[in-house]
């Protein structure tokens, strides 16, 4: 790969347009980079018009990140393979559920040549066991795949507050140009070489933050919140040394992608919010779900599901009270009232 | 050391109590304690009643735990020396600028075989370097000295919300009887064996706590509190780290002592409080320390300056922004509303 390299966004939802707005800025003045930025936009109509047009004659994705500008170089793009087909640097970045059919619309279609960076949150389980993303990304396309994950409500960084974000690149040469394309004043990077358990991180901190949110509901203080985080944070990173290969040191977790989006997690999203207002109401999942966000999946307890499976079929649901405490409270109908009781013979207080 | 072990609680304030309370409970039902235990309290009337006769009558400690019941076999005794002359156990909890004078008075007074815990937090520093309360009540008294340190509010403990904390024991046999005389259902402790390392988390967090609470004064949301709790837990671990013999593990910062008791005292705690009226009134904060704590010194900008003072002699002030942030912020007149420009180029993220 020579410079210019071309940056293609597969994605423009609200943290796709954000990334957006980073790298534009970034690709403008980089020589590094080709300053003309293709974001994929799936195309749709908004008050009759062509979302792709808007963004490219407003400059703003006037449906999923309203009120920000971004810069007149990121193109919005309605056809995938035309948007990525000559790309050296693709960056993922949409609900984990379109990732499969994407990559098979793209496969055999890009430069082999070409490097991915995936920013979406998720894990598989299937009876072969845990799939990332990543995993999906790589097997599909061919291509060498970093993430980027971090204490990064959207929101926040299109308003240019500082924060910091890990990128998890195995190809250490990548990591850094990805920091080149990524980092701003106020989006500080760091760069480590275990993209697996940055990846992970980002999936299971959904399901501490259930619990984090059942604490809140009930009227548990600022003790037990921060106990629950940081008995979230060891279940996380036994889960990870678990389905990660090589030695996984404690460093990472006390990366951006570890204990710090955990806490933003645990404070903020949506995740503890409907988490709260599960352990007040009694009402289900399915029916909070349908209520405050129009029927999609919440997160943490999808991915509690899916932890669920892996540990049910490697015997160790012991080992993990806390997620297995969130899998039963959401699904099998064990009291939320029981939730910190599930705590008090932690195998880490043995 | 032959069981029963007579233990001596020395303080009372609000933790003390509450340590009393949870001591008690224990020394009444584990044969390994003498049922018995002394709490030195320093004598004063309340309502005109003498308060260790109240707390001997009454069982509540009515000045500084009210409304909370101590087991009947806590007993408060006026006599420093009376009540820990034949002690075991001798377990520090009080304000830490009186530590200097209680341990000159139990000098040569208490048992030679007896082991201490304590639960103080705050560091001095001198021309000769930094200096821990452990230290001055080991070199004073000539026995070994544990620690106590986590996320552990006072008044949350004694309601018995569910909670954890860390013993640091750099003797693992005391830092086995110290979890027996110390752990409940609701207060899970794990032992290690760094203890210094243990004790200066304990003061540090309330540095890192001043910069959270600028943080929701000047209205960052949850990314950049994140990002600040993070660069802090960063910037604690590089000055143990200094400040330690040996090597300390990251493993360490993930306990109760570490991570647990910094998200609690940056979400909870007066340090962040009011850091957070600081940044929005421009009040000093010695006008803050009078109007909201009676003229009590406040921890966090008073070891902001201990640590500013040992960076200067060490000349690694540039190393450490946070830290010198919010020394700068709090006496040099530096307006809080560059804390988080003093972030952007932190050493983290060269």
């Amino acid at each position: 790969m020579a410079p210019p390299l071309k940056v293609c966004i597969v994605g423009s939802g609200n943290w796709g347009s954000v990334i957006g707005k980073i790298i534009g800025e970034n690709a403008a003045e980089n020589k590094m980079f080709d300053s003309t930025v293709y974001m994929w936009v799936f195309e749709e109509l908004v008050n009759g018009r062509k979302l792709t047009e808007i963004i490219n004659t407003e400059h703003e994705n006037v449906k999923y990140l309203p009120g920000c500008k971004l810069p007149a170089n990121v193109v919005a793009v309605p056809g995938l393979l035309d948007a990525a087909r000559d790309a050296d640097i693709l960056v993922f970045v949409m609900p984990h559920q379109f990732i499969r059919e994407t990559c098979d619309e793209l496969k055999g279609q890009i430069k082999l040549s070409s490097i991915g960076v995936s920013l979406i949150k998720g894990i598989e389980v299937g009876s072969y066991g845990l799939k990332l993303i990543s995993d999906v990304i790589r097997e599909t396309l061919g291509i060498e795949v970093s993430v980027l994950m971090g204490a990064n409500l959207a929101n926040e960084v299109a308003a240019e507050k500082f924060c910091e974000s890990t990128i998890g690149a195995a190809n250490i040469e990548h990591g850094k140009i990805l920091k080149e394309l990524l980092q701003t004043r106020n989006f500080r990077l760091r760069v480590v070489e275990e993209a697996d358990a940055v990846e992970i991180c980002g999936a299971l901190k959904n399901v501490v933050a259930m619990g984090a949110g059942f604490c809140d509901g009930l009227g548990y203080g600022d003790n037990t919140k921060a106990a629950v985080i940081r008995l979230g944070l060891m279940e996380m990173i036994a889960f990870v040394r678990l389905h990660c290969e090589g030695l996984v040191p404690d460093s990472i977790f006390l990366e951006s992608c570890g204990v710090a989006d955990l806490i933003a997690t645990c404070y903020g999203g949506r995740n503890r919010k409907i988490a709260e207002v599960f352990a007040k109401t009694g009402k289900s999942i399915k029916q909070l779900e349908e209520e405050m966000l129009n029927g999609q999946k919440l997160q943490g307890p999808q991915t509690a599901i899916e932890i669920n499976h892996t540990l049910k079929l490697q015997n160790l649901v012991n080992k993990f009270p806390l997620f297995t405490a969130v899998y039963q409270i959401c699904y099998e109908c064990k009291p939320v009232s029981e939730f910190v009781k599930c705590l008090q013979d932690h195998p880490e207080h043995k």
